[in-house]
């Protein structure tokens, strides 16, 4: 066979470097395999979104993202040059039918998690509808979930006005029965974001809910620790669903529900981080990026970013997938 | 009770000429009357779209843009600011339920043409989705249909594959038994933007198609002239379909699915100036137009023009409906 | 009358969810009725800045943003859904005489606190010239002003370069004989943003400065505490002059003078909630927001979040205007 | 004196090719010698608009792209390196008085034009409005002008509601008895651009008007001959009054009313060539580009090849000013 | 081997039409074996470039934008999925050593040429400096070259200023011997875009040059018929080198050097279908594409579809590749 | 001589106030005299950067935004207007040979600060390779030289992949036996930005890294002073070496490598002001600014606001260069 000195493949990367590896690179397409550890799958689904949203384009995005990090972490003194992370690629969507396609991310969420008892999936979205099927799939394989949700709003609407859209999957989730209320901690709920009636109807329903205010006085760390060790009483294990709009306007510009008054990034790096490494934490989702309104993909750099960070310390608590 | 000088309700114009009308303020919101003449009516429905579209955004934009023409026709020497044009509003579309926003489309558009034999309504998409409910009222209440669909696709795909979609109207509308093939007339049609399929399936069904080498060949009015008169000799009345996608990326931008080889806008208009003299036109979509994606709102604007011009040419014909 | 389901009038709310109510839903346009409590006031004046300004639409860009808050404050545990704010509209700019506009803008304003003794108004800019007319309106009809003002500049500019601009308004006052500068206080004056000449007039004008240094070293709590006492010995009642360019770039990306160095938009939010509680706060305006040179409008919707807290704590101070 | 080998100035070209001179380079700034030939002068006064408008800004972006040009015309086989086009900078402008800064456009462009006798000077906008005073100028100093005015618009609007805007200089010099209407010859009049009420006026005051209609079914060349030859009759001496949204919307995206319908481009430049080569040309202006809507300058790029076109013609016809 | 349903690997298509193939599917990576036909490679060297530009990220754009059609001509009635293009990749480009790269250039498309007697290769740059290395490699391996120049530029600058850049490549050929003057015609040199020393180098050289006031007056389909006939005289294949900026920038906006007076793109896709017929045309360049600048991608958008009509219309002449 | 009233020369400010002075009114253009104190050269190279960059046009925006701040300090109550900031203009780089714009970098600025001794030159990139040149030149016109690095990454890669780039500035001083690994004090490294090759080649050679965890366990300022003291036992001056990309991508957009997690502006700002009142400190570089992806010039913004600081703190400790 001919080769042909300087050709390189169309997609693949214009330099390499010999001595910094790209994050991006940690992602091995699955084939097939048993998966242990992260991986991450795309749950590209926005259309069930309220308002206009490009969220279903941020697996792809972030996936991009990675590519601009690299494997080191001088801060951990760690290269996790030698650790995969199992890339599922993305559930299909159907074009019409919002409702086939909310199934499909359940059902292909499930199988991938009862194939894989040991594979911790960080499903990408989308919208944040998607996590009522990426939790209903987790708690099906993992045990009783105990959720700690990232959000500035409750995602508890009703679903008669509008169908399960991305006001609703917790909702959803409780009244479908799939989880009770104690189930449930929501972190960083904030003014002029949510209505009276669905605060009336967590509380009704036993849900614990942090604000912002909450977050300033008592520190996100202290939160997330009683967090933790009040799920653990009732749970098998946590899953975190990470709406980044929970983060302020000029961390998260490219959320759909910008705003001000919300977290700081470095804390919520901090807070993932602090939760990679409590081994009750299975399973997680990132959602409500619209790469079509970001500014430079900021938002997905900053999920790329917590993906590696998560995947860091949940080496450091696990050991990890070598290749 | 009080008035304060200066103090204007917020929202209106700025600033008022006394010798210039808006184009704008010939819209009338409709309040429950009977309506005679051209109408408006909003389908703003794209999560029907294949790719990701804000097409349902246009409806309000093409309002908006009415806003930047006035009311006066030099080359009519005609001011149409003794006239009106009904505003229907929008049709609500449900946030999750595309196949219910399809059936509102439809009713909608059945209802308000049933009960205002007169009107002419022009729907604005929304995607091309909604050309197959919009087309279905029409016949329903105006008898059997002549299209005249300007395209740069057939239009024509399978609904086996995504459902009911923004490439599947004119397909629906045939095997659903609406339509024969015979009474659609595609025009503008172009090379690599369609399937060889989807051609064969226009010849067998006996679609008629002038592509834009037709058009280059024989001039645009020639073949509306010649198509104008095929259509007359088995339907009742003409329906226009317009996909701005017809034109050339130049002339249109904002068209989610841009292109070079394209119509200019110039023959467009001349098409339509034409086509609304003719009394066997009585109704007609604009769609895809996606204002997320346009440059200062030109594909819009253009839309907005159109909409002048026709009610124009209309009016010249049927006297037009004044205040 | 014939109804037709599923239409809705055009620019109405796309979906709407019983439980949420959008703070937009707040605002009633005025109708010649008794006002008390919050109100707004659309100064759209900014053809009379130095550099070039699209500031006059920012008060149609705050309503607008104000549709994205929702009126439930879940730190406060309250639903503004009972109360209104009343919209006076704008005040109509003439096209060419900037100072007409100026004059209308003082008139207009006394005229409503004129009739609505019990009216709290708050006036959208517009650039920061329309304080100049907003305050001499205030005082003339609330009586003796104090003046809060969140700024990067002194705006105390000579009127004899450039007349009457967003340069100047505070030394328009005082040199007008409409305040004396010890009833003006300055917080968040900014290095390398102003000049030396104008703080040599400050002083001598018994104007308090308080700049960003003193923010960092004193907090911003403290300095609005230290304010209000001074200015409560010497005034009736305190107005709030909001530039939003006292913000860093980072917060505030929307304002015509961004820079780095200033203040970041928790402390102000925070600042706005303590003095919205004191009784002696009458008045207010933000100002200097160009909505054409924002990033996803973020300045506009901070604007309207500190409306809506300005709103919520002073509605817990005095009762508010239910509907 | 020192120097140090490869600094440059700051602001000077980054690169120099031995056979290639920047058309900008023509540019010779004027130190109070006497003119001749083409030179430019800026008006940039566009806060007269009735909308917003950032034409100020173009004279500095005019200048600006006539770098992105060579001294080059192949077509004509000439280099217009030896030549010179003389540029007076800018007029300056008030920051608030509109009446003062107009004032100031007409005497400046009047003593210029008093003290340098063979000067054609081109005026750069600003908006139209600075065409009142600029025609006024050109005849105190020129003789009895007769005007060709490229425009989808009249700009004939009354004076009573908005003062002297960029809707109106044409009304102003006819009400003022500068001119008379038969004076001025329109070109390019559009569809829905313009108000009934100034068509009758522009009819009863003689004004001729040639619509795009008219232009399409004439030719423009054939019009511009024509409206030379009756200006001729009358008048001593012509003047070009181009405002750029005279031209469709896909080749001049840049001027503040865009819309479809108008002229292409080529069509502009061939008759601005043909226009330059009759002696009876004597001075122009162009007008309506706001920089900060365009699409990569282009209008302005346009605006400057416009000037090197006039000026290549205007040189063969006289001789033009070499070095 | 385990699998899920509806999982797809990341960065395939999110939507699959039975009946619609991608023009981008038509592209084969080459893995080594023997090539005929249509086959593109990426040079992305675009640091040579005068002023700033990111032309090198044009070999993907144009690859993505090939996605964006599809495979069936319905002018020709020629569905192209049958065939393949050979896509060789990008040629790798040093990071500082520009003079390497453009060695790299050559060999590589050497090598390619050489190993691929029957492959008509489409080169991708890129800034035009990449053609110098092209056109010697085609001349090597292809025979005597006659070169249709498709440009507002000559590209005949001298290399001692700026070394051999994106101004240079054609004096390069000529210069160190590749080819004689007249076997390169220029087509669509335009005003004010290059030097009067570079066409006295052009005519001293015997280079042909058509400017775009010979297109106006002769028709392109014309010059193109003389010229090929004309190169055929004294050469053995025809190359044909595309700059994208001999469009007009109403057709082109994504070229960095773009600019009015040019060419509209319908004419250019005509000619160049009509030079695909001609058995002479046996290599190509598509240069000068700037998708950081670019407008929805619409100048790559036309370049892709550019490549299927070459090759529509060169498999029709040859009978292309099939898979 | 005759003079015009209000003729201003093009590119002159448009408005003058008599109080406030510009701070880009501070540089004066060098002209050849001796220099002391701060002064300012471009570096303007960015062809050398591994990815795209337009950081070559950060210079001339620096420049720019300087005339957005204007000379006084409210903070040290300084006026800085009497002082001077030298502008030598920037260094003119090759077209395509990259190694001789690096040399042209080291020799202008060996020979600018060889023959002013008593200047402090801050050079403006460009990216981070010319940090090397100009690193050198201030150690052979200096003495040997202590180095504080503010920036994300190393920027220790080796040569040998591609070449003398924005990856390798430090590692070149050290291989080429520039400075010995212990000159040089690394500040604000971040996780997944670096290779753990070279955190290994940084402790081999006795470089000093502080991380951002460092940073945020011991502050900044804390850091710095025990930098200082640690430099200043080996090495005679200390240079600073500011990639902007330390700074967290909220902070400054407009960086190439953009990514959270870093410095915020106020940490940074203050680290500048208490470094530049130390004696030592006798040179500065400011990279990896591209103005062609910032927002709003955000980034380079604070560039000149750093620039301001220095040179007022500067010339606190040694008295400045007055006019």
């Amino acid at each position: 066979m001919q080769t042909i000195p300087f050709l390189r493949k169309s997609g693949s990367a214009p330099f390499t470097d010999r001595g910094i590896k790209k994050a991006g690179q940690l992602l091995r397409q699955w084939a097939g395999e048993e998966v242990k550890g992260v991986a991450i799958a795309g749950a590209p689904l926005s259309k069930t979104s309220i308002s206009h949203s490009g969220a279903h384009l941020s697996p792809q995005t972030i996936r991009m993202m990675m590519q601009s990090f690299s494997t080191y972490s001088i801060e951990e003194e760690t290269d996790m040059w030698d650790y995969i992370i199992t890339d599922f690629g993305d559930i299909e969507m159907h074009v019409t039918d919002l409702f086939e396609s909310q199934t499909r991310i359940f059902s292909a969420l499930r199988d991938i998690q009862d194939q894989h008892k040991d594979a911790v999936v960080i499903t990408l979205g989308g919208d944040h509808s998607v996590s009522a099927g990426a939790i209903k799939a987790f708690q099906e394989t993992r045990g009783r979930v105990g959720i700690i949700q990232f959000d500035a709003h409750f995602d508890l609407r009703n679903t008669e006005d509008g169908g399960p859209s991305n006001g609703t999957p917790f909702r959803q989730l409780i009244e479908n029965g799939v989880i009770h209320g104690n189930q449930l901690i929501q972190i960083g709920i904030r003014d002029f974001s949510n209505g009276r009636l669905y605060h009336d109807y967590a509380k009704d329903q036993g849900v614990t809910v942090h604000t912002m205010g909450d977050i300033k006085r008592d520190g996100l760390l202290s939160l997330l620790q009683k967090s933790v060790d009040q799920l653990k009483q009732t749970t098998d294990n946590i899953y975190l669903s990470l709406d980044m709009d929970v983060l302020d306007q000029a961390y998260a510009p490219g959320c759909p529900a910008i705003g001000p008054g919300g977290l700081d990034s470095h804390s919520l790096i901090e807070g993932i981080q602090w939760l990679a490494q409590d081994p009750s934490v299975k399973g997680m989702d990132i959602v409500e990026i619209d790469p079509t309104l970001d500014f430079r993909n900021m938002t997905s750099r900053l999920a790329a970013y917590i993906i590696m960070q998560f995947t860091l310390f949940y080496n450091k608590r696990e050991g990890g997938t070598t290749k």
